[in-house]
């Protein structure tokens, strides 16, 4: 079975300090730090491709995995819908020649955003076992700063640059478990690029969320037969502060304290957030049992139980 | 095992007549239809958006299929490099919308062009089985018209506008068999939009393909511990007529023969060619065994073995 064996990820040095973006807009710091959930947003450097944020990331995870020959890799999959083109060619094929990856190699960009992880995670699995394939990448990489307006105070507070590289493989120490998926596009005007400009109707966006998300949550583990307490956290999309303690607050006592909340030197780093979650807090906790959930652009949405084998 | 139960396609009846179109750039009738392959380019309308010629394949699917349940659909992918948006959200969820199709999908697109179809099939039998889906479709459509300069010569005569949607799911009559895919990230440039246009280097792509896609399939051949003979037809990328015959002719006596060549209608539909020459010959066939292979954009190529159940 394919699972997860390790996650890295590249998070630009530089970047924006929140709370003088902050007060730009007329917000103050409690404002920044307990609605939006971060101080600092990273931000790629103006001649970083999203392609040169995927090759960071893979080298780190290959400096964290000395085992890991990439001359094995034979499946890559970058998760992104701010790829380094114009539509054509895809990124992975350009992180492949990147990084020097074999052509033998079976690369392709999934179009998702804040869902694409939990979505990344089985399609890579699932390609892998359809393919006979043994070693593959999954990279998350959407810097938001392409397309936000830095004048637009409803998205400019929100977004962190960030990419994250997920090795997928047997003998992995965490497994995929049931999964549920979700799209609704007749709320695709709530998320959107229009003549380059990204906008979002967040009033609609929170709504989706809290209404879906927990909701969505407690189906996957009522079909799972597992009550909330039987899970050790929730890693969910790190969209805000705002509306992880909102989705947080859904479930019954002893439950929110296990959502994790860490973005506040991130941002909203879209399909990067729960794979960042999880590179920091899996692999060092005693967790036995973790529910993931995404939720954004699309409308789209997944949740899946991961287990320790 | 999820197989594929059924492949249906919308081509636009509007389009070039592409002698016309070849003696405005001073070819004749013999190299339009020995060298390029089609007397017919078929065109989408202005108004039509990538996510209309998805939504008509599909429609054509339930019809032909009247056991399918439209509410029993649990996974979408849609190939393209060409979808409605800015890069988000992705086509598949205007795609859910469009057609009505339950919430509770899973939807995503995969960004890889004349590839994409063989890639495709992998990627969505994998996703289903490693996330417990039943009925799911695998959506073409790739419309460079949008793209297509008509003032080049190089690519103008070449593409035609088309979307197929096939159906994947348990219990299908053809399976799919060993695979292999391919990335050069090298070659990224040979095929790449700039500022909205397309450019094609087609020599490079003639030789990448003329050099790599015989040797791919010869590969695949032997791994599977397969003959040229046991395999009753060869349905590859319909890039040009030249391009099916040069590899054609890299085979050894009586495998020729069984390349399909059907493209004079349609021309190059990208990852619609594969799914359009199935769609067509494989049902109805008494045919076994078929090779069917991708190449183009990315570099990228895949082959891989379909079999009757």
């Amino acid at each position: 079975m394919i699972g997860i064996k390790s996650i890295a990820s590249y998070v630009p040095a530089q970047g924006l300090d929140n709370y003088a973006q902050g007060a730009k807009f007329g917000k103050d710091e409690d404002f920044i730090i307990g609605k939006i959930g971060s101080a600092f947003l990273p931000r790629k450097a103006a001649e970083q491709e999203t392609s040169d944020l995927c090759v960071h990331a893979v080298q780190q995870l290959f400096a964290q995995n000395p085992a890991l020959d990439p001359a094995s890799i034979d499946a890559l999959i970058v998760v992104t819908q701010n790829g380094d083109e114009e539509g054509l060619p895809h990124t992975a094929a350009i992180v492949q020649d990147k990084l020097g990856l074999p052509t033998h190699i079976a690369a392709f960009d999934v179009s998702l955003g804040c869902s694409g992880y939990v979505y990344g995670l089985y399609a890579l699995k699932g390609f892998m076992e359809a393919a006979g394939l043994k070693n593959g990448l999954l990279v998350t990489a959407d810097p938001y700063s392409k397309i936000v307006d830095p004048e637009d105070r409803n998205t400019t507070m929100l977004f962190g640059d960030a990419a994250t590289a997920t090795w997928m493989g047997e003998g992995a120490t965490w497994q995929l478990g049931k999964a549920k998926f979700g799209t609704d596009g007749s709320g695709a005007a709530h998320l959107k690029v229009t003549d380059g400009k990204f906008f979002m109707n967040g009033r609609q966006v929170f709504n989706f969320a809290l209404v879906k998300v927990p909701q969505h949550l407690h189906e996957l583990l009522g079909e799972t037969g597992l009550a909330p307490a039987d899970v050790d956290a929730f890693c969910i999309h790190q969209g805000s502060a705002a509306i992880v303690d909102a989705v947080a607050r859904r479930f019954d006592e002893g439950a929110p304290e296990k959502f994790v909340k860490d973005m506040v030197e991130t941002g909203n780093t879209v399909s990067s957030s729960v794979a960042l979650l999880l590179e920091k807090h899996l692999f060092d906790s005693t967790w036995q049992r973790v529910a993931i959930s995404g939720f954004g652009v699309g409308l789209s949405w997944a949740s899946a139980i991961l287990y320790r084998e």
